[in-house]
């Protein structure tokens, strides 16, 4: 008897989405399982999901694998359709361009992209192709499937060295690869595509970049073509608006617009400077955390940035984080920067001894970590390499967690609601494989039940994806353009305190092991900052904003009584535009520069003792009262107000 | 004609410190110089110094030396007198002991040790030492110094196996080596010495401790016996005496009594933990300077801690600096953690372009420096791996040296006025080698001149001694127990606006060079708050006390009235002693922990609605009223005091 036989013969279970079990034949495929469940399915089959893998409908199944058929329905069918896409560029490129070579053309999370070889194309040239995709949609090709040996994947490749290349490492492992074609064009491909190229929606083409052959600086740069697809016009517009929307807000852009931050070739990657503007919003934001700090207990640390890595052996960070980690030798010992601020708050509490009357404690610190990410991942403030956290630990008995739990989601909702971000929260309950009694984790979890259900919001339950040493409360939030943003985090942590062998004396004398709680309300400041620039458009908040009024004279002769209401507005971060210009280029300055007011003044202002006000609405009121305006400002700026109303009422 | 008649025909000359040359035999000694100059002088003479470095008498001078005579008038006697005096200890050690190895005996800035093994010895047993030394001394035996063959010397320290060793390594560049003899006892050593034992004056053994033979923690450890030696028992005990007031306020003890502040060896050494009550202190000291730098127009900015490293090529850090920084690589670029602030805030301005109107531009930062100082001279808050600077730099047109440095001369004469530290300046001015034109250099000299005139103080002109870089003024203060501190300084620079190529647009539309100030008003806030915590013996004035007041109930019946006076005071650091304990040891326990105020409270303070106040001092005063206390409390710490005249009127 054959193999092929004796698998034809035998029949598998593949597990499908409801948890039930479908039986087959040993060489079924993904479309096979799907017409086992229905016709009707079978026939809307686009691709499949085995183990969680997006494959062609033409892949076989195996034993116990976990199935998803993929229809036009499914999240990731446009995920699939993004790939055809994709090769409609190639082919369209390769109908305008002679001796172009192919790399590769993968979906992405938000479009696709192609890349070539020998291709001399620029933004002005994307429109043509872009009509040209658009003929090859209208064409309706059948988009075809076709398994062929290695030695004729060869042949048929022989002017591609890229795909050759990629040809080597598959011939490895399979003795055929699949090949996808579409009327004259065809490409090495894994799949899946759609049927036909009349079942892509609507197409556009982004941009162009250049692109290191596999990533890698040592290669050939590449020309990379951006595109996307969705499935109608409509769903591009959205897109493309927001992209636009987001791109207007890039934090990168603003960042260099307002002098907030600056990341230079000689200082290093990943590694931001704050100029004076962008200092003085994160001294802000720092006050307004330390007072959050100080009204709730918490006390100031200081901790190294640099550890002996003796440290984090006792952390258990070592184990798992040493290669994200900047790791040194000085002499015999070997040292890394701190990639959490953590084993330096537990060693701090570790070297006092405490009574159950001390508990909780609380320490904060503006703690900077370091943490090794890819130089090609690093952009902005959203991936650094150095990054600071508004940190907090507190060392609390078991009967305090709730109390303490209920307090920090305070502060966490103070904050979200300080900057108008809405929000939502999930538990995260006990995994399969965790360290703690049961004892531990059922008081701990019903405890951050009880704070919850107090709060009379909705949350979700996230059953077993806490972390190994203990239960979590995340938040999420979403930005002014809909955006969502992993968001600050509650969590217990029954783990340390053993590894640190921390106690506290009870009320029983008995040593008993304190429970750690990690927190933070904004995260990481660099991520937070970046994403309140892209929120604001750079156009803060008034408690916030680096200039917070600017004083405008309408003629030099008014420049006396410029200084002069200038001193009078010196409890502000006030400013005068003393440049000889005229006064609609220092209004258009001011808006540019995102200033919140301006106070302009001119003969009548100076006649009056009075002053006319604008906002970032540009709307204008005169013969405004200095002390009317000064309280005004005040209450905004001390109120943390997010909705100026001075000229809005 | 041989070789030696050869030298003793020719005429050498040696430089005497007035500067004028005194002729002599090219085979002269030290000693004949002194003869030379005088008899008196001759026979006075103990030892001299070759450029610069200690010799015995016996040592031949040669052509162009720079001699010195040293007589027992000369600050260098007492160096030599302790060496002496090391003799004696271990000619005491060697009649009290059997089989000791001698290592090595140097004299210190403080006194002297000498180094054994095999020797068992404790504290107990130095007085029995000491009575040897005197016995020693009181015999006055007679120092006579030899030179031996090393073929000699190796018979006579046939039992020496440390002095073998150091005799080993003199043998590679010398035919002889000298020896010291004491009536029964000799020692291999290079002098110089006093004439005779009873020429030694006041001795004490201080202290025992492990020493590794040669400073290698691979060798052995051996048995180090400190002492120390003065002219009479009165420079002795004045010694003494500043020792004792030095150890009581050793800032590692009490920076641990007070829970300050830690250094672990889990963490790594150099790297101070800062504890809540430490991290206090520091936040108050910088909000101090925060208030001086924004009152005086500076503008806070951030820097990475970590760099790469081109950015101390282009500073010039790199040439001169890389073996004291802690570098790495990261891929294929090298990266070191900052020995400075000054090149990140160059790089910094150098982002921006800037006119004539816009400077002088100022940058505040507390900025964490690292440098790597050899792991055994690290000690407590004084010798550390990573501090931080409360830094400063300016960038000045160079009409505007004199109004800044006249700015930063009042800030830190604010803040040592401000913790009562006597003070002194000196100006370096230009040494031979130095960058700059003759016209900037003149310009910076003679405004930094002025800005010392204007203020009708003492200063020294310490000639060529400026940076090649620039000129400085530098503070020196007095603590208050008399010790001398370098204090802050104020430094011109005109090399590094050239290697960062910085520039400003003039009023005459051209690019103009500005002049960098470096400043710290504290210099490194870790060895000021260790300088603070001594001078002040860890009772700092209320405003930096960790904890200000502690509310004394005098039994628990008063214990809710105590807790709401603490609510009071809760403008203030405010504790409650809830303690189940007698009012006796409340008082000491407040008194031992440097709180400054303690308010106690019993039935009649309850009746009387008052409280009654006991101070650092141990004044008390009854029937205070909460608000006048208050009142003062307020004032002495806003008015920043440091003489508490409550209770002291």
């Amino acid at each position: 008897m054959s193999e092929s036989d004796s698998r034809a013969d035998e029949r598998i279970a593949v597990v499908l989405p409801d948890g039930s079990e479908l039986e087959v034949d040993a060489d079924a495929t993904v479309e096979d399982c799907a017409y086992e469940i229905g016709p009707g399915l079978g026939s809307d089959t686009v691709a499949g999901k085995l183990d969680g893998e997006l494959v062609a409908k033409e892949e076989p199944v195996y034993d116990g694998v976990e199935l998803e058929i993929i229809t036009d329905g499914s999240e990731e069918y446009l995920e699939v359709m993004r790939h055809s896409a994709a090769h409609c560029l190639a082919q369209a490129v390769e109908r305008h361009y002679d001796d172009v070579d192919l790399a590769i053309g993968p979906p992405t999370d938000e479009g696709f992209y192609y890349d070539f070889d020998n291709l001399d194309v620029d933004e002005e040239d994307l429109a043509a192709l872009e009509d040209e995709i658009e003929e090859i949609i209208a064409a309706d090709y059948d988009i075809e499937r076709e398994d062929v040996s290695i030695e004729e994947a060869e042949e048929r490749l022989a002017d591609e060295p890229y795909k050759l290349e990629l040809l080597e490492e598959f011939a490895d492992e399979n003795d055929t690869v699949s090949f996808y074609t579409q009327g004259e064009w065809e490409d090495l491909c894994a799949g899946p595509h759609v049927d036909s190229t009349g079942e892509i929606g609507a197409v556009e083409l982004l941009e162009i970049a250049g692109a290191y052959w596999r990533g890698n600086e040592e290669n050939p740069m590449q020309t990379r073509i951006y595109g996307t697809a969705f499935d109608d016009e409509s769903d591009l517009e959205d897109f493309l608006e927001r992209k636009r929307e987001a791109e207007k807000r890039d934090h990168r852009r603003i960042g260099n617009e307002m002098n907030l931050f600056s990341i230079q070739d000689v200082t290093g990657p990943g590694l931001p400077l704050y100029h004076p503007p962008g200092k003085t919003v994160l001294k802000e934001l720092e006050g307004f955390v330390e007072d959050l700090n100080e009204d709730a207990g918490y006390d100031y640390v200081e901790t190294p940035h640099v550890f002996k890595t003796d440290l984090w052996h006792r952390s258990g960070h070592y184990e798992n984080y040493a290669d994200d980690m900047f790791i040194f030798d000085v002499g015999d010992d070997e040292f890394g920067l701190k990639p959490m601020n953590c084993p330096g708050h537990a060693a701090i509490f570790q070297d006092q001894s405490w009574s159950y009357r001390d508990m909780p404690i609380r320490y904060a610190e503006n703690g900077k970590v370091y943490r090794k990410e890819q130089r090609g991942e690093l952009s902005g403030l959203s991936r650094v390499w150095a990054f600071t956290i508004d940190d907090g630990h507190l060392f609390v008995r078991p009967d305090q967690i709730e109390s303490e739990v209920e307090q920090i989601m305070d502060m966490i909702t103070d904050v979200l609601e300080t900057f108008d971000l809405e929000y939502e929260m999930a538990l995260a309950t006990r995994p399969e494989k965790s360290v703690g009694s049961d004892e531990i984790w059922e008081k701990a979890e019903s405890q951050l039940e009880s704070v919850l259900e107090a709060r009379d919001l909705d949350y979700e339950v996230e059953e077993g994806d806490g972390a190994f040493y203990g239960p979590k409360i995340d938040f999420a939030f979403e930005d002014a353009i809909g955006r969502d943003w992993d968001g600050p985090t509650v969590q217990l942590d029954f783990n340390m305190p053993e590894r640190f062998d921390l106690s506290y004396v009870g009320e029983d004398n008995e040593e008993h092991r304190p429970v750690m709680i990690h927190r933070a309300l904004y995260g990481s400041y660099e991520r937070f900052f970046m994403m309140l620039i892209e929120h604001y458009e750079g156009r803060f908040p008034l408690w916030l904003a680096p200039e917070q009024v600017r004083v405008l004279p309408i003629s030099d002769d008014n420049l006396d009584y410029a200084y002069e209401i200038a001193a009078e507005f010196d409890d502000f971060r006030v400013e005068v535009d003393d440049r000889d210009s005229t006064l609609e280029r220092k209004i258009r300055a001011a808006h540019d520069d995102r200033v919140p007011y301006q106070i302009i003044v001119g003969d009548n202002e100076e006649e009056a003792g009075n002053i006319s006000v604008r906002d970032r609405f540009e709307d204008q009121e005169y013969d405004v009262e200095i002390d009317a305006f000064k309280d005004h400002l005040a209450a905004e700026r001390d109120e943390q107000r997010t909705d100026p109303d001075f000229l809005q009422d």
